[in-house]
């Protein structure tokens, strides 16, 4: 790897799905694992305590939002992101780049990866002072940056790879990301490529900028590269092939993954056997469960998601169900007058400390009742299902077992 | 005491001060103590292992809150709030009464001993769909009972004495109460009399619907009677000579303590010392922490207020500081910027979890971030700030040191 103190090991393998163990200085991670989204400093209503115990091996915090509040400076002084949040496991950093998307085109078009334009927002968090009104686009994209509007307080900024880097290096996560323009499925092909080769001259800036500058913490970091190219067959090959030559230290897979699952899994089979089987993947903004299963299949290490945490503050709780016509769906909307006299854990056989406790009928009371431990009890069960999902898909991997721990939770 | 299973033993006493063990089927509680508040059953944000851990011995629930949500129905098919919340320590209810005084008189007044007409209303919870205008009385008091009007739909009920103690016994709090009117400041003498006389009648009630009624749950409940009489001398005086003669197993002081902390302070000593020596004394509502000097040199064993946590989730941090004119003060707000960079622990000494593990910084930018974990953080530092208090006040009692104790705090 480009950085020494990092290391990832592939363990063993099956097709393209691969069991490994990624090395950081905080600690090991065993792929294929889920991130633990912590936008703004903290994975919303846990402790650090808490994501031990659900069995979180590493968090993804968010540049942008960080660098917008409390601010890198303040996060440098007080150590860097693990002593101010004293999370002392492995961080990831976005690049600030999603917000291109999030704050710019998705506003422009309507439409995002993402349900809201605030990648992590909260049900209960006050709205911002001044929202953008549909159509109006707070961002300007040129070679040299991004400038874009603050959420907050609608002040303006630039961000450019060098100014992404700094920030990164003064938030001090492990691994941090190349700055990088993420388009949307609305973007036609010409854009979408002018977009993936402004990516590319900014990664070679982010490299530039990551060799030429230090970690601020005593532990090194590691940079990725980002692969761009929206669902466009050619740009992905020619994304993948040019993010791959570069010494980065692991590959992200950003952008738009298309419009359907089938889209997803063409973008990943497009892209993945062009990158250098000895670098750790990561897919940025994919946790539903089946996409889990196509994206493990397909040779992804890592993956973030705001779903997990999100849908739990909604009452969404992971669990494999069965629909009307018996096919299996993931969440129970724990609102749902029909838990109201439920003695039952959220989900039985689970082993998550909300399962182990309490019935669906007091977390049903919490919810209607607004009450905030809610939001966290809810937050522990669909973290640690989901890092208990994959538990199960590193073993099935080791034992041969994937195919059917696929058909047992999918019904495929 | 009338019910089996409960005992208070006085340990030391120091004027009218008093050190004691009251014993529950859940459980011994040293007093004096501090109840925390958990409304709807759950101390807002807090679990029942983060309870324990910050020291806290008892916590208190409100029987209107549960009686509309989940309903009292619920909870008893649950086994009782015990189980419903897991919480194994020793639980209080109160009778209904005091949301008479909080849903009617304060809405007429436009005052009340609490801020709010919904006693520990979140400012992140919706607000009720139909809130009442001012001067608009929502309740109906008649010699039977009363009539109210639910804050969450505006469907009517009637509490009676023996309603409260029906939906008491399928809440299955270790400690009860008898089902009172509460006035308010505004009242004048002639109203607060009647009051206080029917709500004698009501505490005759009470009791004899306790004693024709039986535990639910499978452990013995405990009854106290409520003195009444307003800031009026003669009423208090004549109300705590009633209650006392009742063979309640404690007494608690509710109603309006008047306007001024000397007004509070004359009605403790009106009030206490014609209580039978052997029974443990409730004072309801009072939590800061010169009141609680004031009410433990008369002679409290227990008080419960929502102040400490409502406080922490509005930022307010208990924490001894002094002002301008060097007076101590005891509220911090961590939202102030001069908090944006200090590495400190919210205060230096403290041993509470959110003090021993973050700084200043920290939950001062999860606060402006709007995060759920700042609410959790503050409320551990309080409830542990102030339960700790209590540890000293217990051990400066027995050790004769209770005054320069006092003075050291309160710097008098």
């Amino acid at each position: 790897m480009l950085t020494e103190g990092f290391a990832f090991e592939t363990q063993h393998r099956m097709g393209a799905a691969r069991v490994g163990r990624l090395q950081t200085p905080h600690g090991l991670v065993e792929t294929p694992a889920f991130v633990a989204v912590g936008t703004q400093a903290t994975v919303k209503s846990l402790t650090p305590e808490d994501l031990h115990n659900v069995g979180t091996q590493i968090i993804f915090a968010n540049t942008y939002h960080l660098y917008l509040r409390p601010g890198a400076d303040i996060v440098a002084e007080m150590g860097g992101l693990h002593r101010f949040m004293r999370w002392d496991g492995p961080i990831m950093t976005d690049s600030g780049g999603f917000q291109v998307f999030s704050l710019g085109a998705s506003i422009e078009q309507g439409v995002g990866k993402v349900a809201s334009i605030f990648p992590d927002e909260d049900p209960n968090t006050p709205r911002p002072k001044r929202k953008p009104t549909e159509g109006q686009s707070l961002v300007k994209i040129t070679e040299e940056g991004v400038e874009f509007r603050s959420h907050l307080d609608g002040s303006r900024h630039f961000f450019t790879p060098e100014l992404s880097i700094e920030i990164q290096r003064k938030l001090g996560a492990d691994i941090i990301l190349a700055f990088d323009e993420c388009t949307s499925p609305l973007h036609d092909e010409a854009y979408t490529r002018r977009a993936m080769e402004r990516t590319h001259r900014w990664a070679l800036r982010s490299l530039e900028a990551f060799r030429t500058s230090h970690p601020l913490h005593g532990y090194p970091q590691a940079l990725y590269g980002i692969v761009q190219g929206g669902a466009y067959h050619d740009l992905r090959v020619a994304s993948a092939r040019f993010i791959a030559e570069q010494p980065f230290d692991g590959i992200a897979i950003g952008g738009s993954l298309g419009r359907t699952k089938e889209d997803m899994r063409a973008v990943l089979e497009w892209t993945i056997p062009l990158l250098p089987d000895e670098k750790p993947r990561h897919l940025l903004g994919i946790g539903e469960i089946p996409d889990i299963f196509d994206a493990v299949a397909r040779g992804v290490d890592t993956f973030d998601c705001v779903a997990p945490t999100r849908m739990a503050r909604n009452a969404g709780i992971l669990a494999r169900t069965l629909d009307g016509k018996r096919l299996p769906k993931f969440r129970m909307n724990l609102r749902n007058a029909r838990f109201k006299r439920d003695p039952r854990p959220l989900v039985e056989g689970c082993t998550c400390y909300t399962c182990r406790t309490y019935s669906r009928a007091y977390v049903h009371h919490l919810f209607r009742a607004n009450e905030l431990l809610a939001y966290r009890l809810a937050t522990i069960h669909n973290l640690h299902y989901l890092n208990d999902l994959m538990r199960q898909i590193r073993a099935a991997l080791l034992q041969g077992t994937f195919d059917e721990l696929r058909r047992h939770w999918l019904g495929e």
